[in-house]
């Protein structure tokens, strides 16, 4: 009864129904499409059609290549409603939240369309006497991605829009929770004149990464997900010789200095802790508080803000949080505020016993909101991907940073202040990829990278914007000298210089 | 009798003589002197020594750092004759040729001077309404390099002068064949200026490199090697999630076009595939020819080069060819031909038999040369690392691309001609990291960055030059808003966009 | 009865018929419209405009910007038929030609739109100790352009989108011969949400020239026509005190080695120099044969095609020509041959006597072709403007380079051969800022800059591309450091210094 | 008795005395030696010269060049007592300050060290099928500097290390009050190996800087000093066709913020006003307080260490502050002061009266610090370029920004400020081209560019750093295409596109 959503190889839509797996609504708890699960012989074939679409790709020139980045800029945004729909249905995450994603997602886009700048090499007159080099930037073949449920939309844009305008080929494959945008986006790449093949998309689990990972073909690897999953995913690659980037996740730290504006401050964790109903790798999850001064005030003026959290379906777009991806998901969560209470840190709002009237069976749970909460708890130490802010105190900004700096993670962080020096000092001395001063989110816009630091990122390139460059091309050296007819050339024996 | 050859740790050398090693004059097959080889404790003492030199060193600006390195390149220049003297005699290389490599090498402190241009990061003013974004390129932390015998001066420079210049400190393991003229050259730096425990140099083997790979403080790993060595380090440190660039072995193919100048061409081949007896991994070690006709003439010029060839003492600087670096490899070499015969190639000069006069235990072979070897033998197929060039023949250039394009190595290529298109041709469409046109040895200068492809080299970053900086720095992501006090921030639940 | 072209001012078409001029159709001699030349109020009304709309554009974020120029791209694209046609009526040249012109004006709408990437400043953390320093690249404000008849769509989209996306607010003075396109364009900005007053059209002569040149709230003036105008243009800025860039005439020379193939030299000449009735400031007029045998042979193959060049109107795709833009330049052409023909060139085809059947009053001249022109002959020395083609004979390529660099111009060359040695040569000693190698019509793509050098461009920073960046902003370098609470900075007498 | 002070002209000191001029010391106002000022034949003589050094100098690689400029930097080091001195005796800096100004000389010829990466152009592959381009940016020529008395080691070395790095030959006219350093500097260069003729250094007065502008051999023009002479020679150069830039006056504003600690301002202030006795452009010479409370604090802070300022000759490393550079000035300074007094504006400290024991006839003035200036003043709208520092008072930040922006000169400014939004308000909105935030001379490190806005800059390129690299070369644009030997080329008639 309900659809089957196939794979997307060589442009046409390949339905093997062999084995196949429920997709959620999660604000329903209903089953609303099955998705195909890649046998090998699938994964063959979307690789098959990757590999033969790339010699001709290749030599297009990349101002072509862009036209059709440009075209696909433009039907994202004439079809941006479907997508929303589209992610909130199976992801459950409210539609302006989806919008936002997307927003950010077509921003990947605008960047791949100024890959002929991008691609530039560089170019040195005489090196040596008449001698002539330049560096290219060539594409590596197939490449592959392998994206996260949380963000369907645009983490898939971060990887294959920018590795195609490289001229390689892509075979992607987005999460099996929420697979529908995803097919519907490359559906409107070709329908931009994406040539078929050039980017390909193939559903499944663990066995599919494995086979991608594994495949000759297979130049290179991106991933976005958790951090257990990154490591095995880098090590994989690595140990095919492989060039891999594999993003994981996040424990992001928030610092409220004595001087900011708490208001500020509150209404801004707010979105960053409970937005997306805290499934965002980027999502502050902890609170430091300089001082118990702070930490008072911040504490009264969230608490009310959090059990005035409107959470329901996000098709309803009055709703600020929806529903989990899951029920195991929300019974981890549930599981972790327990441990947390059991563990010694003091409840302020507890969300386990939400229930949202006429949506009883859909994954929902409150937002959540711990005071004093110490570093040795589970709560703290570990990635919790649910709508759930704790507030550590300290005294000092020196201790706050030691703090953020010994935790396992280094994804994002965030200082709140009107001091110049603080916010010097933090953003010097903070061993974490993105810091945002005052930015509660600190998402790089599209032109600069993003990435982790300490075991939120393995590999040594970013993902998107000019990392994504580098990492999607191979450099080639070119020395050139052209021989004159008259001199004749000795042999050098000892190593060439000038 | 003979020297020991230590540590160089926190500025001191430390010479626990536990266990050594000889280190042998390859020209007179004697032991000139011995090396420690690292314990446990000295590799552990070394990396505590680098990590505690860290954190001064990452906050002293760039343009101050850049200062050790000008007076580094300078006593690298008045002293000159003594380290080429030190190459020579560890490995063998005639003198001039210790010249080359050595001016080479300085060319990378050139490099590492110009780091406060390098370590620019990208400054975007309002990326959103009053948000200011940019990113830094900080230093890792501790950061290790092994390198290997064939340019004991040259390697190890191309990479700590640019790491450090990046703000990390260094553990470096150089070969264990020829360790003196790095030792002395890190004295240099320290005599200019470079504080102590920025640079550490330990000599060991794989266990020491394991211990390297293996610590948690160490934060990258450079390696340059045999390919079989450098698969087992990327997979190794990759396993331990470390960022890690890993050079390997080459086959190096000349290719002769018939519009090329065959005077030209044989001189050149002359330099390149017998310079330091074949034991580069730039050498040219196969030449194809396109059509027998130039393959005939080819070998018509290079055979009496090839007898001709002044092989002896690298002390004596009228030698064109030194001895190999172990009678181990000697022995390699000679079973390489031995089999190449068997194989069916027409071995034009025979080099085994070489004796030198009062230099009889030395490691010397002579200059080999082969025609009519095909991609099925032994000799083709694998890195020799000897004075033996194999000639090949094809009937076009599109062959001759795709003969190369299956081999397993991609470091260095060449094209002889005069004709723009064949060279672009070839430049455009070879799978290799590094290629001449005209130009026998392209090894990029400083500028440029070194690397090879397929299985020339594991990781996405090439060493020295431009992408050296990406490799020894983090990227870090800074997004910033100063908040205006009279307007209050509402919440924003939905993912951040313009 | 004919139709009445105003002014673009605020978003408002302002057409103040006090003085117009009227617009010829050249295919048919006949008046097609008449344009409102602008007065001395109308003017300061243009700039006024411009004024208040800078503050508002300046402080909208680039990547907000750059989406008007995307949907400016698309919309470009939609109405590209409406465009040619009003480019071909009253510009003249072929509707094919017309679209190359315009699909490399909507390459710079593309460069437009990569602004974010653009604009990143350079940032710099302890330049000293904790002190960091960026620059950024700001606006300037109002700026202007004024821009020739011969490409009237597409040199106005040299300016003003890279102009506007820097930040500034524009008024453009396009030619008054061909005024429709220009205004049709700007309309299609608007559409695409470019806010009213950003970008200005007036039209008009001197008068309205110097006045924008004088006023002072005009920061740069940008233009391209004729050397004579290009150099008052920059004196008179100048003298204002302002920047400028003015890009003037040219004499382009190709060079024809003995090892070019003829048959494709041929062709490309015809293209390069009857094109659009070599009414282009990268037309090729002078042909230089190495030798006489090429001269000779090249001649031969000419000479057919000058004969047989099918010249008509413009809306008929099926001609290769079409007429001048004015009965004067006509004339001045048919001046130019008869002079020559006195000055002693040898007339091979002669295109003067051309009458088109059914457009006897069109401004139309046929195909002219002169071989054995000397540098001392005025069609050598000057710039014509027409279709007529010159072949000058020299013994060498040394002698050709010389030719070239003793002429007044020096905006575009290009050699024809297949040697790398003499292209190498060639574009390292000719003293021409745009060089083709077997590219007639060298322009460079839009990513890159255009500009002569010599008296065909005066001003420092080139058209378009990465140049148009550095012209159409400011540079702020800035240096901050935050204090220290407690430690109490001394006074620095001296010049500070690491 | 006196020294006479030659030309440097192809390597060779050239005294001509037909016209001398004295050279002061300026603390005793004793003659210290006599400047040859240039016939009209000596300048002809110092551009023939750099012509004929030319073409071999622009074919020496980049990387060679940088080799001059490596030792050049050594040798600077080693003599800077001697260059310190030479400084001091004639412009009568303290020592410190002259170390400190000599130190900043010595960054731009790191810089220009640097200057194989400075140079690499843009490549890019396939920006048509089969077409390459890339550019070049190659010298000019021969190229002119003109420089000021109050930086005589440093201006000079803003401008021609990285001139003739970039490939060209120069001829530098230093002032001819102090131009001994400039020579002595010029002759060290010599040593370190630059070829004859690559720098010459000449002496005059407007004659000889008129004959360098109006040469049609020197290719562009750079120019520090006063604002009017800097317009009248951006006027000259531009209606010779030329480019130039030309920095001229300042009056640079520092902002204090009632949050800013007036102890570390007033200390900033004492240097940054009254160091070199103020002749610097990037002095502090107004003090906008923000308030009358931070201005009275202030003043009380100031006062006391006006008035105990150690005047006296630069000799002496105890002095804080030397003499002006002439007697003239000196007076010039006096009747700034008193008309000020008339003019209402309040002295708290005249320090005209100062007379240095044992150095009566030294051009000596003191500290002088004004309160309650308002912008009618001549004292506020003119360089007063001495030791006089004036205090204007407004309400807010805006204001203050607002009064900046309407003075004539933009060249530097400062905030101090504890205050991030403060900060970047004023960094944002200030049309100013160097800010500094909390520093109170922000002179750009020599690796960012130097420059101002408004009337304190004629030109579009900024002084040293990466704009230098541009102003001092000529853009390059090639594409290339290779023929392929089978296909023939049809004719393109129409303007060619993708």
């Amino acid at each position: 009864m309900s659809e089957y959503i196939g794979h997307l190889i060589n442009g046409e839509i390949h339905s093997d129904k062999s084995q196949t797996q429920a997709v959620y609504n999660p604000a329903t708890g209903a089953v609303c499409a099955n998705v195909c699960m890649a046998s090998q012989e699938t994964v063959a074939m979307a690789i098959s059609s990757a590999k033969q679409a790339y010699p001709a790709w290749r030599n297009t020139p990349p101002a072509m290549r862009a036209q059709v980045m440009y075209r696909f800029k433009q039907r994202l945004e004439e079809n941006q409603d479907i997508i929303c729909e589209l992610i909130s249905r199976e992801h459950g995450k409210v539609l302006s939240d989806a919008k936002g994603e997307l927003a950010r997602g077509i921003e990947n886009v605008e960047f791949a369309c100024g890959i002929p700048e991008l691609l530039k090499g560089e170019h040195s007159r005489n090196v040596g006497r008449d001698i002539d080099a330049w560096s290219e930037l060539q594409p590596l073949g197939v490449v592959a991605g392998i994206t996260p449920f949380n963000f369907p939309a645009m983490v898939p844009l971060w990887m294959w829009p920018s590795a195609i305008m490289c001229g390689n080929t892509f075979v992607l494959k987005p999460s099996e929770r929420d697979p529908s945008c995803v097919l519907y986006i490359a559906k409107l790449a070709e329908e931009a004149g994406l040539p078929k093949g050039v980017l390909n998309v193939i559903h499944g689990g663990a066995d599919v990464v494995n086979q991608l990972i594994d495949d000759d073909t297979i130049q290179a690897v991106s991933f976005v997900g958790s951090t257990p999953i990154a490591e095995t995913i880098y090590k994989r690659a690595s140990e095919k010789g492989k060039r891999c980037q594999a993003l994981g996740g996040a424990k992001n730290h928030a610092v409220i200095m004595p001087d900011a504006d708490l208001d500020n401050v509150a209404n801004a964790l707010m979105g960053a802790a409970y937005g997306s109903c805290g499934q965002r790798c980027m999502a502050i999850s902890v609170a430091v508080a300089i001082g118990d001064k702070v930490a008072d005030a911040l504490i009264d003026k969230l608490k009310p803000q959090v059990e005035a959290l409107k959470v329901g379906p996000g098709s309803d777009d009055r709703n600020e949080m929806g529903p989990l991806i899951t029920s195991a998901q929300r019974d981890k969560v549930s599981q972790f505020v327990a441990q947390a209470i059991e563990q010694g840190a003091e409840v302020i709002v507890d969300g386990r016993e939400l229930v949202i009237a006429g949506h009883e069976s859909g994954f929902f749970i409150g937002g959540t909101l711990f005071d004093k909460v110490t570093p040795d708890m589970d709560i703290y130490q570990q990635e919790v991907f649910g709508p759930v802010l704790v507030v550590v105190r300290v005294d000092s900004l020196e201790e706050a940073v030691a703090l953020i700096n010994r935790h396992e993670y280094g994804n994002g962080t965030c200082i709140f202040t009107r001091d110049g020096q603080a916010s010097r000092y933090f953003s010097d001395q903070v061993m974490v990829g993105m810091v945002g001063i005052n930015v509660p989110l600190p998402v790089p816009v599209s032109y600069h990278s993003f990435g982790g630091w300490k075991r939120s990122l393995f590999g040594d390139l970013h993902a998107y914007g000019p990392d994504s460059v580098r990492f999607y091309t191979r450099r080639k050296a070119i020395s050139q000298r052209w021989p004159s007819g008259e001199v004749k050339d000795g042999t050098l024996f000892s190593f060439p210089s000038l």
